[in-house]
């Protein structure tokens, strides 16, 4: 295990939180708010960190093995949502520092779970920070620092691969840097389309950019009580539309750009993701129909919340949590199955869900006629085996430690409801789930221990476990 | 395939459940009930068909193939729970034949989930042809005709492994007939010393009966409207040590037999089973203290709680439904997990659970020293990979028959405690579940929809999925 390197990435990282931390500081600047010192402080504090880690730890940046990037990134991630939470508490908006350090984590991990009551009495830069730091965890801060620092060598993909979603990462270009710079341009680049639209329709500057930012990393902080229920149709069906955009794999966007037409049409990850949100939104719109005047209102609302869980998003623009069971069913299984792989949202991702459905195919196949050879293909591509069994292990691990975390949540003797959406919603990294922690709810209530559960939880989803299992196996820091 | 060969399979298990049905028919000429003359007419009938079917389809029983076996077992069972189910819709016990067959089914699969409300209304030859059937389900109606017909020829393995629970089927002897023996004298050993416990408390011989019967399958129907809550603590802890007796592979008794201490002492089943049912009662036990007088009495019946629901019976003394969220959070798991393979407990089996635990370790070594090959062992024999993959499916299709069940069963709308834990219940063939159909309630207020649904669940969680899944797999049935 490379110490030196990890620390100095850290270094890095630190030094890049202190500089998004200036945007805060800026906007308290705007709306002349005192809190905006608290986060100058922690800005420089950042830097001055992260600028002893930098020099005090030169060594080489070209190795980093697989299991050096996994530890990396999920030190980085607990670091930065360590420090990032700092001036919530500084500046009292929010006075206990793990319900910070909670919020914090809910904001890099794009999940959008808040543990506040009552977010109109945050200050204007706190708000802001909260959404901002859905928008930077949304694409990963090592993703960002891989677009604008140099580290090539051909093991920089280790870091990339540890913090992107989904089963496989493909360069889309032969150099990294430049890979992460495509990304980093297409989220720019929607994100900006999106304050178009929002200001063409007459929504307030700081709305937008917040709004904007929640989208785009698929999180779900909101900057009112009542989330997106206060806005009209016109901002609701924008935001629908965006956040699907959001939940679709990045690459199918540089395709486009490429004028692949072939690639993006044939794409099954993305025909199953178009499905899966098309038959739910009939579904729903089916169930919740006597409960709404008008035909377009039900199927308004069942888009608005079909996109927003799919893609683990989190915004509201009605109480789900009063429709009927099978809906309510339904967008359970949605928080599960998430978005596409390579796009900002959470959950298992679809091509995960494609790799079980074919693989579980193949066994019936192979059940019926033991003697044929059967391969699993995607995209006309082979899945080879180990392929297949990565993806089994990761949803094994992923139902294991839904289920511990659920018996640790359950000690608040909360219902049965509350407790397993509010870790479904918390490991998804989602944002509501159903009962007290439902659209009109939130997490104040839980006991430290639950909080610092779910808080895990976020980082196990965001991550995709392994980062944050190998940081915490003990075999990791075993000497050979 | 060979469909000459499955109807005289099916006639011969025709003709044994008319010889079963003759036991009802006397329990109504020793208690007087002019309902017996309808068990005689089913059971008359059943003989009938069985003969024709029998001596209509003369054929070689030698030959016999994974999918003949799987597609066997199925439409057997089926076809015993139709025919089993007449008896109870025709003397007026259970008006709609719907409802009779979804208790026979529970009967059969050893589930215990009853759509009666009030179980002390029906005739003695019902209630004890209900706790038959889980006697005969429990160890399984292809390995009694196995015990008593000549079928050699190495291919009956096939129906024993399609029918009996757990991963691997291990011929304890080289003939299957003799192990098919050996399995029935030790399941009908193990209930006579029941029998005589609760004889010798002072039960009366039809309580006796019928309890063992529900004991011994890990079914659990009871004779009484308040299950065993109304027996005294001895019979209360008779059972309780019953329940997880019958939870154990029966090999281990099998080794006990021929003094093979060594490989009952180092079964890693076993090992796991005691530990995961010594670590729910501790659990338990503290979460409940304070709803207790005494202490014992927590400790009594969360010893009595964890042995029936990780045996899947599903008997009761106390309304566990009122525990905490955390105790009942724990019995949910143990439902889930179920008993030991080739135990006549359902779930999905401890073998699998030390597989798939062992399998994830395995993904960790592996991810931290990608270099170093890994094998799986479990009682030091190696584990290959085909196996665990097997049961990665295994686990995947039960996974997705459980959602797809939900969300069927979520079409009634009833909260989310009943709609999830019936399914569980019902697939894991374990009885009651949590909310409307917890210890206290029934099945009743379902829909026909899901009425089919849950008892289609108790068909595939006994069966183990397959031999279900082959059956309606069209693949299965069209033409090479």
């Amino acid at each position: 295990m490379n110490k030196r390197m990890i620390l100095r990435i850290l270094g890095i990282v630190l030094m890049l939180e202190a500089a998004f931390l200036l945007l805060p500081v800026l906007v308290a600047v705007i709306y002349r708010e005192r809190a905006g010192w608290y986060y100058l402080y922690t800005a420089l504090g950042c830097a001055a960190l992260g600028l002893i880690l930098w020099r005090g730890c030169r060594t080489s940046l070209q190795t980093i093995y697989a299991r050096e990037g996994l530890v990396t990134v999920a030190l980085c991630w607990i670091v930065l949502s360590l420090a990032g939470a700092l001036p919530f508490t500084l500046c009292g908006d929010i006075p206990y520092y793990l319900d910070a350090v909670f919020e914090m984590v809910s904001g890099f991990t794009t999940t959008g779970s808040s543990i506040l009551p009552n977010v109109e009495a945050l200050n204007h830069c706190s708000l802001f920070w909260r959404s901002f730091s859905h928008w930077i965890g949304g694409m990963g801060i090592l993703v960002f620092m891989l677009a604008i620092v140099n580290m090539e060598g051909g093991q920089a993909i280790h870091l990339l691969r540890a913090e992107s979603p989904g089963p496989s990462v493909s360069k889309m270009v032969p150099r990294m840097a430049d890979s992460s710079k495509i990304l980093y341009t297409i989220y720019i680049a929607l994100t900006a389309v999106e304050i178009v639209f929002y200001l063409a329709g007459g929504m307030p500057l700081f709305d937008s950019l917040c709004n904007a930012f929640g989208t785009a990393g698929t999180g779900g902080f909101s900057i009112r009580a009542d989330s997106f229920a206060g806005y009209g149709y016109y901002f609701q069906t924008v935001t629908t539309v965006f956040m699907a955009l959001f939940g679709v794999n990045f690459s199918i966007y540089f395709f486009m750009l490429r004028r692949k037409w072939g690639l993006v049409w044939h794409n099954s990850e993305l025909r199953w993701y178009v499905g899966i949100i098309l038959g739910s939104i009939v579904l729903i719109t089916l169930n919740i129909l006597p409960m709404y005047p008008r035909v377009y209102d039900a199927l308004h609302h069942a888009a608005f919340s079909v996109s927003s869980l799919i893609t683990t998003t989190g915004y509201c623009t009605e109480n789900f949590d009063l429709w009927p069971e099978f809906s309510r069913v339904i967008l359970v299984f949605l928080m599960l199955v998430g978005a596409c792989a390579g796009s900002t949202g959470g959950g298992l991702k679809v091509s995960r869900l494609v790799i079980l459905v074919k693989a579980m195919g193949n066994e019936m196949r192979m059940l019926i006629r033991p003697h044929t050879v059967k391969v699993i293909t995607i995209d006309g591509k082979r899945v080879d085996a180990d392929a297949v069994r990565a993806v089994s292990s990761y949803f094994l691990i992923y139902v294991l430690l839904t289920l511990v975390s659920i018996l640790l949540v359950s000690l608040d003797n909360f219902d049965a409801s509350t407790t397993i959406t509010a870790v479904f919603a918390t490991f998804n990294n989602i944002g509501p789930g159903l009962g007290l922690v439902g659209p009109v709810g939130n997490f104040a209530m839980f006991s430290p221990l639950s909080k610092i559960v779910l808080t895990l939880d976020m980082l196990f989803g965001r991550l995709e476990l392994y980062p944050m299992l190998v940081l915490l196996y003990p075999g990791t820091w075993r000497r050979k």
